[in-house]
């Protein structure tokens, strides 16, 4: 999360533009510049929701959360599950910043309240960037009457690049489903580059759909999801103090309301909503700080899903795994390591592991007659795959992250942030 | 762990030379090269020891743990704790090479027997270097008879140069103590540069002493010890197959013997063993791959010292956080996040930070009047101080790292390993 003001370069994994993506009734955004870090661009983004309008949310597990992602727990907790507004500032993620931070998030949230007609706990915030700071919240309060002025002027992508901090680019993915013979939209949109190790959260993401669904059934829902995909992600193990998801659903499109969870449409819905996260997370790792190579790593045959995740994390996260990757070396032994640290019971003469479809190890060492030249091939790509199966049982996880690089270093170490 | 041939630029954090340090009686030491992977140096070590000699051993808990690891385990359990020989190898690790591995290890420590006169569980083995490769151990077989005809010509620093993979310096730390008049000396040499973070040991390490001391003793008070050195210090998170440090007792200074661990004598002998075991530790951090800043983590103030560990480590750990040292950014914020991460229960209002000695945070916010001069001054420098009090309790914890750089990445990422 190096905010550095340097034009960063694109990332070579970057999709090559921005999705068209369909407005989500009941929505409208709008963006502006504070003035607070950055120059020339826009770093605050106003979201105001039609009456009606159900939230949910996850959030980072950090011991340090900042003091944005405590107002939206308690927003939660006590707005009857509804939402009206949503402000989100990039360049100072108001994280340990004491009661002076708090005091920053009340101002705001009240000025939001007061401009869209609701109760305090209706408005969500999120904040991203230099933590220990102070929030200098007059610089949102008084662009505050000109964004709800603009409000419906900004489109998806206008709105995923005021959120950006270190992303190479805007992040967004939509899906849509019919339900009750309507067409329901799920938009979202995400921001993060680095301090990527999202813990039952991710960095800053917010989705949007038309559809009824009430809070309680979206919450759990999200949760879910979360866990299948954000939670799925890493670029340097850092986990922020400001992961925050939001999902929105404004009810504009006016199916027969959903408010069990085991109402039979959901099946359809939470899909989509899973392939609009899936495809977020995706991009984050894609733009992940220094990112030359995405990397896939599927783990199988585990104890249980829990312990595959662990062990995907495991070698996901390893430095030498990551620079093996950047070196486009072939080095499956660091893949042999990072599992056999994660701290998990393993009989490493049940492991085999393959790269880019190519069996390299079985049964406790190299296969017979191994030719590194497929798996040599398949690393000076840009897409990689690992595939390690541990040989004792049915658990499976799948989780993506990117190389280590001279980037990484050059983005977080030359430039002061 | 990442092992080149390329000529290594010599640490900056070197010390100035080896130390002096005196032989350890009943300890004879010879080397040679097995042309196994490196050319134009030794990288085979045998030790052998005098009768009585008492042994004990801590080894990497890893899940994929080699080899020699396991032989070591079963020697310690069935060599009645006693030790006649030790033959180490640098350039291939002997991990995750299978049955093939498992013939391997006992071919040699067979041969090593037969040349000491000794049952095989006296004889202990450690690997080196790349992982999943196998073990050419007639290479090592060829060359015992001529280790065995010079044993006593090398020195201690010559056996620490001949372990050595992508070490950039020799690494040796002794110390003595007077027992019974008598004065009893302490030896170690170590190496590791990459793949360090010991869990319950660490990368090679070989300690020497003459004092009468039976391996009941030995035993627990190397771990105890272990706890407080080895197991404090990570370079990058990745935990190695191979893992091991091993303690001989000679008993050729002829003081009483000591043979139960609340014998009066055994505070001094700790405190001595302690001292070589940090000094090895550190050193091993001070040649950390492509480290530029020695980094000391104190965590105080914490529930308890296991709790303190662990968020030293997080600090430690994080790719952030070292990466702003070696920029010699005063970023604390990135602390912050850190000890956030570490899954402890926190209250981020009583944390405080200083750096290098200078407070920066206080009760969850930048101290009044921050001052960041002093603080850019010390982040300067080669010697890195980060002090965090968590403000609950009294459990403490010291861990050393060191920076995260591109010659981290350089040394593996841009060389074939």
């Amino acid at each position: 999360m190096a905010a550095s003001d340097d034009p960063a370069t694109l990332s070579p994994l970057a999709p090559e533009h921005f999705p068209d993506m369909p407005p989500v009734s009941g929505v409208r955004l709008a963006t502006t510049g504070s003035g607070m870090k950055y120059r020339g661009r826009d770093d605050v983004l106003l979201a105001a929701f039609d009456a009606g309008t159900s939230v949910a949310g996850v959030f980072t597990r950090s011991g340090t959360a900042a003091a944005p992602v405590a107002w939206c727990r308690r927003a939660l907790r006590d707005g009857n599950g509804e939402a009206r507004g949503l402000l989100v500032n990039a360049g100072n993620a108001n994280a340990f910043t004491g009661r002076a931070g708090v005091d920053s998030v009340n101002r705001t949230v009240k000025a939001v309240a007061d401009l869209l007609g609701c109760p305090p706990d209706r408005v969500l915030v999120a904040s991203t960037g230099v933590i220990g700071e102070p929030l200098p919240d007059d610089r949102l309060r008084d662009r505050l009457p000109a964004l709800h002025r603009e409000l419906g002027s900004a489109s998806l992508e206008t709105a995923a690049k005021a959120i950006m901090t270190t992303d190479t680019f805007a992040k967004g993915a939509s899906a849509s489903l019919l339900m009750d013979d309507r067409e329901i939209t799920l938009t979202g949109i995400a921001k993060g580059s680095g301090m990527i190790a999202p813990d039952m959260a991710t960095m800053l993401s917010f989705v949007f759909t038309d559809a009824v669904i009430g809070h309680d059934v979206l919450q759990p829902m999200l949760a879910d999801v979360t866990g299948r995909t954000f939670n799925c992600i890493t670029v340097d193990s850092d986990t922020s103090t400001n992961d925050s998801l939001l999902l929105f659903a404004t009810g504009a499109a006016g199916n027969r309301p959903i408010v069990t969870t085991d109402d039979p449409r959901l099946a359809a819905f939470e899909e989509a909503l899973e392939q609009v996260c899936r495809e977020l997370a995706q991009q984050i790792v894609r733009d992940g700080e220094g990112a030359e190579k995405f990397i896939t790593v599927t783990m199988t045959g585990a104890e249980d899903d829990g312990v595959a995740h662990r062990l995907a994390l495991a070698v996901a996260n390893s430095p030498l795994v990551k620079t093996a990757i950047a070196g486009e070396d072939a080095n499956w032994g660091r893949i042999v390591m990072a599992i056999g640290k994660a701290g998990e019971a393993l009989d490493h003469n049940r492991v085999r592991i393959d790269i880019g479809g190519v069996p390299v190890a079985d049964n406790g060492r190299a296969v017979d007659g191994y030719d590194e030249t497929p798996v040599a091939a398949h690393m000076a790509g840009r897409e990689i795959a690992i595939a390690v199966d541990i040989g004792v049982g049915r658990g499976q996880a799948t989780v993506w992250t990117c190389d280590l690089t001279h980037g990484y270093i050059s983005i977080n170490a030359d430039y002061r942030s």
